[in-house]
């Protein structure tokens, strides 16, 4: 892999006019009861992740793979989460969110894990314990670990408004990342939520060439023209991620032609912000 | 499990006269080379996790698993993590070392995963993304989770010391993770370095019942008798977590003995602060 992970997104954005990110979240509660008996949830997963691929591929540039949800089933989830890695097709990246971030050492065994051993394109980061805890997944040619930054959930604010010299947590987390980056093999992305369209801006300001992934838009609120407005300026491109909103877009027979709908309707708008940059 | 995590370790703590908490970290490029044939990673893994368990376990109160050690190893490794979670003792209890954080949605997955399906006393957790993130991992009566505080590794000062109305961040961690454990089922514990004895200090007067999870010392220079003193006044314990002093103290065929002796100098050393307590 002599590509960087930012060539061939933008290289696949432009190709297939989307930068949807479909995150596969399968929850063994919400799954469509005609895709397997009831009591066999890991076939029910397989299958439905299957299916979802195959309605949406069309429509996204990359799938982001929930590992918990697949750890949660026990160990035939692993084989399920392996099952459906192989099963993307060649067009798509492949990020494992897994929101890692451990003392070096053990980070390098996670960066195994993910990069060599199930050989996904990216994963998520968490950079709480610090550099020495992200710095690890940022060795290998052709991959991206996204770095949480501003996230788009309830309890964001708990912890990411603390401030150094007035700079805010999350600004903090960016600008460090993108200075580790600098010197790395691989490359650093920000998680950013859409629910946080200042964060956004100012993240982009600060870390112009960095891919974003920004989650939160539908079931969390946030504006997809927005975030696409905000991040996908410079050099910097974006991954709107959405799980739930297409996942579930139908809790009946025609889930899979529901997923596809929603997945058009997120390209149709993102189409012109990507044929602008 | 009517009984606290609490209740349980204080237990035992007293009855063996020890608060080590051996850490499983087994490193393929470390393991001595007599457990196994070179070529069979697995079953040496195995074998290395259990005979560190059969010689230090009279001298650990408890044992943290860190998963990435196991994953790395493939689809085997999960087998391999099962196996060594089936020989623990029933003496011990159980630390499933994961640094989870994620999105209310994800996080109650991954307790599943954890206390449900693989029937761990407790686990670790990132603080990063807040409290819909922490919370989840405080729902079942007789488990709890360290959330990460103030970590001993070289990054930590990177993000941990950002402040919020002149309070450190990982002093926010532990006032608020006290206060979300207030009315939970399960219990909360800090993660607090042993190379960090200030924030010991501040974190056990701010969370004087809280247990402590103390990486640390050994390998990373923290000292073991600070660590106790600081820690261990009023209702609070403190849990000392040794992974490579103890699993690496001889690289040649009487590496189990050699971590049996170890074992015992930690537990020689805590003894006067447990008896006092």
């Amino acid at each position: 892999m002599s590509t960087t992970f930012t060539t061939r997104l933008t290289h696949l954005q432009k190709e297939k006019c989307t930068a949807l990110c479909v995150g596969l979240d399968p929850d063994p509660e919400r799954l469509p009861g005609v895709v397997a008996p009831e009591d066999d949830v890991l076939e029910a997963t397989r299958r439905f992740s299957e299916a979802i691929i195959d309605a949406t591929a069309p429509m996204a540039c990359a799938f982001k793979l929930n590992f918990a949800f697949y750890e949660a089933l026990g160990p035939g989830g692993w084989d399920v989460l392996r099952e459906t890695l192989d099963y993307l097709p060649d067009d798509v990246l492949v990020i494992a969110d897994v929101k890692r971030g451990d003392i070096g050492n053990t980070a390098r065994f996670y960066a195994a894990s993910l990069f060599d051993e199930l050989g996904v394109d990216a994963c998520t980061v968490s950079p709480y314990m610090g550099q020495d805890t992200v710095r690890p997944f940022l060795e290998r040619e052709g991959t991206a670990a996204f770095v949480l930054a501003r996230t788009s959930n309830a309890g964001a604010n708990d912890f990411q408004l603390c401030t150094t010299d007035g700079e805010a947590l999350y600004l903090r987390v960016g600008r460090y990342v993108r200075d580790w980056a600098a010197d790395a093999p691989g490359e650093a992305g920000l998680v950013v939520g859409a629910t946080k369209p200042d964060a956004i801006a100012q993240l982009r300001a600060a870390c112009p060439a960095l891919p974003f992934l920004i989650p939160g838009v539908g079931a969390q609120g946030g504006s997809l023209k927005t975030a696409m407005e905000l991040g996908t300026t410079g050099d910097g491109t974006v991954l709107i991620s959405s799980s739930r909103s297409i996942l579930y877009a139908s809790p009946e027979e025609d889930f899979a032609e529901a997923a596809a709908v929603e997945a058009e309707a997120f390209r149709d708008t993102m189409r012109p912000y990507l044929a602008q940059s």
